[in-house]
């Protein structure tokens, strides 16, 4: 059930009633003790933190943010602090780590085991977006000879600090992996199979340094919970589970999201961001654009002369512009995101092209035949002007979804990013577009 | 492992080996079947579906887009239907008909049991959007009462048709959902332990008619991989998986970004949605914005005296009105996407204005100055008109970036979807401030 609010432990808090609080908070969900210490006063925090249960303790830790796990390691023992990184699964010890000052990393790393460290070392070491970055070595492996009797022991035995058991991983003797096996088929088994023969063969696994978007996509694309990694001789490393996988999801959308809106890309949360930072962020795409808006200016001054003979065409500019920009940018999102997801490919071009051909045609006839009534209606200029506009915005319209449309796909071709060639650039391109048309259709019909 | 290309396949096909294709065929993953239909020649279809093992053929079918689904469902025999319908997981089962036109459901409902029937109707009737929906019926429960041994005597025995065996659920005499026990917990438990002692009672569950948004959000927070759906009476009438909810993650990603370019959201593909169909899910927005869009036009008119004096000024709409509208839906697309994933609350408003006044100052500080600068090399105008142009650029950019952080913040708090409030309508309104600041800028400065 869904928890809101945490006024009944708070008040056990303040009237000091410690083993009621203990009780209470242990019975609640690791995510959800942690949003509770959101709202416990900072003193007090260490204080509560030591009231749970060492396994509810170290899985809270790993719900925390940065900041909050900050605090706690900076203020607890170095023994307690043994005791969370041996729960961790080594996944969240890795992502903890990446967000702490070098000091603290330095006091963590000191208070581990050797092997530990050298694994830990090793996975800080994977680049930020791969599938090494994502996985945990909790996994459970099996032996390719072994009975289904002896695999379902081991997994009895070993199981408990284990990220999954729900996949198991089946090794030959030198542990390259050569098949997968469900909990459920070792279940659904007699005791005295050999593992190796009711395994999958056709066991789907990504490489360590496999980026973390193509990984994802493997999820989707098989229903995944689990997904195994392996180096570079197909030796068994690590494990990827789907929890992780919805958090990569998340990321990539937001990724393509802002740079869909001329933002670089930042992977902290928007709080948590320095000032400097989201200025940074945004000033280097507004700089460009503003340098390739420099040829609308361009194209404006070219034209003056027809401008100054009718001063009234500039009123037309905002909704020609904002239109032609609207009508691009609403091709190339659905362009954009087609690809992202896997519907459109490069290969479709002509298709796309084809439909947004018709698109446009509809959509422009719809939006002049519109304009020309709302001018009728607003604005007192003659027929000539109103026509001007309207064709031109019609037109326009149709370039806008032909520029939108085959920019992202071109962009895909190159090797770039197709998020980039969304509504910010569609629009500075258009507008050009719809500066040229409209003087020109006012140069033969207006003067 | 990723599969790609299945000229083999064909190959076999082509020869006519069909016994090898039949082997080759059915070691494969159901998902890459499903892709090899896609190359398949449509008159070699049933043929080769036909190849497929019982089990395989109905975990491939499920995999296959609608049309597809459609000409294979045509072309088997009732029987052979049947098998089908009977294999799919009830998700599945709606998933499909749901997309099947009428005559084709009607036949399918024919032959299937009342029981089922009745379900599946059911089913259907779920709004599009809620936890319903998403639901498949083949979960596993079990009575509070009973020992583990008995437990996982039940699991092998009915485990084979369920969705997922991993996750257990509680229930009380009158099928009311009391509690969750994984089946880690069973296999690490005694056989003689009651189920009802160690199942965990916290369980997280949602709601028939509950929003798949809500939903997805559950399963981000606690790293979920099933979670129980309950009537209003609180009993278990399903369960969801989570790879139905990475599905519904994507296409929440896609409806927030196609309102944020001022699309009416669309479920259907982009390839596979009808021409008329994307124009008017296009035009309405369009339409929308162009009569906002006319106040601009208002605004430019009202100030015509101004631009008749000095015509230079036209050129720089374009520049101005661009950065303006770029800057807003940076800010806005960053509030938006921070809200939608949870990182934002309608409180932070002022945190959050705050942030974007002093990130508007830097970045308003930085373009201005740099249009002041590119005007000076590339045009042949005024230092007054150059500083008007820079210096509305700069207090555009501000108000830009306020505008653009209130108004998504606005919505959610009017509950209306925060995304409406992006690039195209935060354009359209920076549009008309940057004109008023312009003119009368230009009206002190110029004339």
């Amino acid at each position: 059930m869904e928890e809101n609010g945490y006024g009944e432990l708070l008040a056990l808090l303040e009237q000091g009633k410690l083993a009621e609080l203990k009780q209470a908070l242990n019975e609640k969900n690791p995510p959800n003790i942690a949003e509770f210490f959101e709202e416990v006063p900072q003193e007090k925090r260490l204080l509560v933190f030591r009231l749970l249960t060492k396994d509810n303790g170290a899985d809270t830790f790993s719900y925390m943010d940065s900041d909050m796990q900050e605090d706690i390691i900076n203020a607890i023992t170095d023994a307690e602090m043994r005791h969370i990184m041996d729960e961790l699964s080594m996944d969240d010890v890795v992502d903890f780590l990446g967000e702490m000052p070098a000091n603290l990393v330095t006091r963590v790393l000191r208070n581990t085991d050797e092997a530990t460290r050298k694994i830990i070392n090793q996975f800080l070491n994977y680049p930020d977006d791969s599938a090494g970055s994502l996985m945990t070595i909790e996994f459970v492996q099996f032996h390719h000879d072994i009975t289904v009797g002896k695999a379902m022991e081991q997994l009895r035995k070993t199981g408990v600090d284990k990220e999954t058991i729900y996949n198991c991983y089946v090794v030959d003797s030198r542990r390259k992996l050569i098949g997968m096996i469900s909990l459920r088929t070792l279940l659904l088994s007699k005791d005295e199979t050999i593992v190796g023969d009711i395994m999958e063969e056709d066991v789907i696994y990504v490489h360590t340094l496999d980026d973390q978007e193509d990984t994802a996509a493997l999820f989707k694309k098989y229903g995944l919970i689990a997904l195994p990694v392996v180096d570079n001789e197909r030796r068994l490393v690590g494990i990827i589970t789907v929890d992780d996988i919805v958090d990569v999801i998340e990321q990539e959308n937001t990724e393509d999201i802002e740079k869909m809106s001329a933002l670089l890309p930042s992977e902290e949360e928007y709080l948590k961001t320095s000032v400097l930072t989201l200025a940074k962020n945004r000033i280097v795409w507004l700089l460009v654009l503003m340098v390739s808006g420099t040829l609308s200016s361009a194209i404006i001054t070219g034209f003056e002369s027809v401008l100054a003979s009718s001063v009234a065409l500039a009123a037309f500019f905002p909704i020609l512009m904002g239109t032609g920009g609207n009508a691009g940018s609403q091709a190339s999102t659905l362009i954009i995101r087609g690809m992202a997801v896997g519907e459109i490919a490069p290969r479709d071009v002509l298709k796309v092209v084809w439909k947004e051909l018709r698109v446009g045609i509809i959509a422009g006839t719809a939006l002049g035949v519109a304009n020309f009534i709302r001018i009728l209606i607003i604005n007192d200029v003659s027929y000539m002007i109103n026509f001007t506009v309207s064709f031109s915005m019609a037109i326009t319209v149709v370039l806008a979804k032909g520029v939108g449309c085959t920019l992202p796909i071109l962009a895909k071709k190159m090797h770039l990013d197709p998020a980039i060639m969304a509504g910010p650039l569609i629009t500075t391109v258009v507008d050009c577009l719809a500066l040229l048309i409209f003087f020109n259709v006012a140069k033969v019909l207006v003067l």
